[in-house]
């Protein structure tokens, strides 16, 4: 069988083959993206769905507008309005299936084989693969602590004439890194200076420890003339409620909107009914806020026992940022002390050793850092987060 | 915003601008293309989402794997050997998000711009577009009361060497036609012999009137050597359960299944685990053969009612075969008596005396017949369906 083009330019995960190994027992992981089941509210939930059942069982079960089932987008229009989107209507929104799918949908409605698009470098892997298929040339720009470095954007920016940038500007993945409000409103600018879109996904956002972050560059377009139609902003319900609702949203200008709603009613008509039912009526009931206080709480107190633990058991074997917030830590091995230094090597020895993580190097979508590593603090509790950096610790 | 070339391919939907005309009061309609929600089994469903919540709550709310839900791949392996597919086991087939998006996921994996695929003349007009935004050149094939015609479609596939063949071979939307058991096995000799790959739709198979119509080319496949391999099979909880859970599946070889499963992880990661774990113990609890016992009844009672009708109130103006099952009538006007023969002119006169139609022509993927139209008899009582042919009868 003769398959399509476009799939020569996915390369098969390399971490696809390490998640192989999570199956051994009693390996304790750090590998994962994805939030701990344990903090779901599932009552909420339950009450949530049959609820939708119980009042609107023929919208819930039937086909829907390929723009989202209409008490859903106002759900979310109000919940953007309450992180400072101040003035965002129903309409500006649609529901997409997970926000993959939102980027999906940026790469079938914007890029043609040989465009350039820029991302974090390092970034989202599936972000990377997403938008390969559909033939763009992904370009990293550096970042730090701080997010993506605007000088350099800038520079990158006026080199390859980009379709658009791809930003995870708040607890980035795998970086955990915190673009600043000054950095933010200088990518607006940019945005503006050379008409280029920026697509801003924030699934992480909700998932602060101390103070709230700055707020989304959709919230701060409002602060940059010109800028609001150059932002495309992807929210996502997966790591604060529930992944396998698989509800996210694109809040875009609406040419944009439109197309991606077309494109849309090709890839899969409409997202579940059911699930948009149950997470509006979730919403309506008003659980969100003490979902989001204790998820918030639980997560600090694992991140900080992660930091502490690092600390103690790989010294200046390793370097990193405290985040600040969602579910990483971004590590780089110094190879101080004739320590390895190599994240493909550690990870194996890790995982011999009963203890997993993610090297970094994938998440580049070009010039990896081979000392790179990922570890996810989100879905072990403080006494198996001490004891997998024990592990690792001895893995060194 | 420079948009992808890709976009140009798509025609904006004539039938959308009819629809747009629906909701003026009082209209009865038939030219819906989905199921009656008075049907849903919605006690069925509240109890199999509760069990589903109550009984694996991390499972149904988490991440999940890109192929499925193994319980549901589980569930829709035996549901396909209840009908004939005798062999299947979960592993060879793949959860999607509806059939659309299966129909998506082979678009992507298989067709390069300016490939050429073969689809019955008239077919499903999302599946035209959906292709055409993979760059699809979509040839039609000609069909009559029997489905494809095998002579003219093996002409076709020496003349285009298509990717793939798209068929609807069990209802046909909009034909409502029924592939012969004999021409199914000769479309497979047909596949096996050009060695073409035949896309089998199925979203209509279960919802017979009388008696069981043919196997699947899925099952029939088995009868004729070396064809199982050139069988891509769609299938779909959407016309006889729910369209709202959004769930469908894909059986396929496995190197093309494989490459589905890469493409759908960077286009929703996954099918909503909460609608998968809710159809598996719809599934597991029984419940499916007594609905599908129901929704027969019902449509066929409103089939037969709308054939009546229509012979009584349209006479020799309009030509049509009855549907075996399914929710459609294909119908032409033969302009009889100076009537009316052209169905935009029909269907603007029609809503104009409050009831609605689809015209056939967009079903054309080429050279449309002008004097066709669609009729579903799903939505609407046979009350309804009386008054409804009656004020069509008016309009002619």
């Amino acid at each position: 069988m003769q398959f399509a083009d476009r799939l020569n330019n996915v390369e098969t995960s390399a971490i696809r083959e390490l998640f192989k190994l999570l199956g051994k027992p009693g390996i304790i992981s750090f590998a994962g993206g994805f939030p701990d089941s344990a903090m779901f509210d599932v009552e909420g939930l339950r009450e949530a769905s049959a609820r939708a059942l119980q009042e609107e069982p023929g919208a819930a079960l039937q086909y829907g507008a390929t723009e989202g089932y209409e008490p859903l987008r106002t759900q979310l229009a109000a919940f953007e309005r309450s992180k400072g989107v101040t003035d965002i209507e129903p309409q500006q929104l649609i529901v997409t299936t997970g926000s993959q799918q939102a980027l999906d949908l940026i790469g079938k409605t914007l890029v043609n084989p040989g465009d350039k698009v820029i991302v974090e470098g390092p970034t989202f892997l599936a972000t990377i693969q997403c938008f390969r298929l559909y033939g763009a040339d992904v370009i990293p720009a550096p970042i730090d602590a701080q997010g993506v470095q605007v000088d350099k954007l800038e520079a990158l920016i006026k080199e390859h004439k980009p379709k658009f940038v791809y930003l995870v500007p708040t607890f980035g993945n795998p970086s955990g890194a915190l673009l600043t409000r000054e950095r933010r409103l200088k990518v607006l600018e940019l945005a503006v200076k050379y008409q280029t879109l920026i697509v801003e996904d924030d699934p992480y956002g909700d998932l602060y420890f101390g103070d709230a972050p700055p707020p989304s560059m959709l919230a701060l377009s409002r602060d940059v003339p010109g800028s609001r139609e150059w932002v495309a902003h992807c929210g996502s319900m997966s790591k604060v409620l529930s992944p396998g609702l698989r509800v996210g949203w694109l809040v875009a200008q609406p040419e944009l909107l439109q197309r991606a709603v077309m494109c849309k009613q090709f890839s899969d008509a409409h997202t579940s009914t059911f699930a948009q039912a149950t997470a509006a009526q979730y919403l309506k009931a008003g659980r969100m806020p003490a979902t989001l206080k204790r998820v918030r709480e639980v997560y600090a107190e694992r991140a900080r026992t992660m930091a502490v633990a690092l600390k103690r058991e790989l010294g200046d074997a390793i370097e990193f940022i405290e985040p600040q917030g969602g579910l990483f830590f971004w590590a780089r091995l110094t190879g101080a002390g004739g320590k390895v230094k190599d994240a493909n090597e550690f990870a194996k020895r890790a995982i011999e050793k009963g203890v997993a993580f993610v090297p970094g190097a994938p998440f580049f979508a070009k010039d990896p850092d081979l000392s790179t590593l990922r570890l996810s603090f989100a879905t072990a509790g403080v006494e198996k987060i001490e004891e997998g950096l024990g592990r690792l610790g001895q893995a060194l």
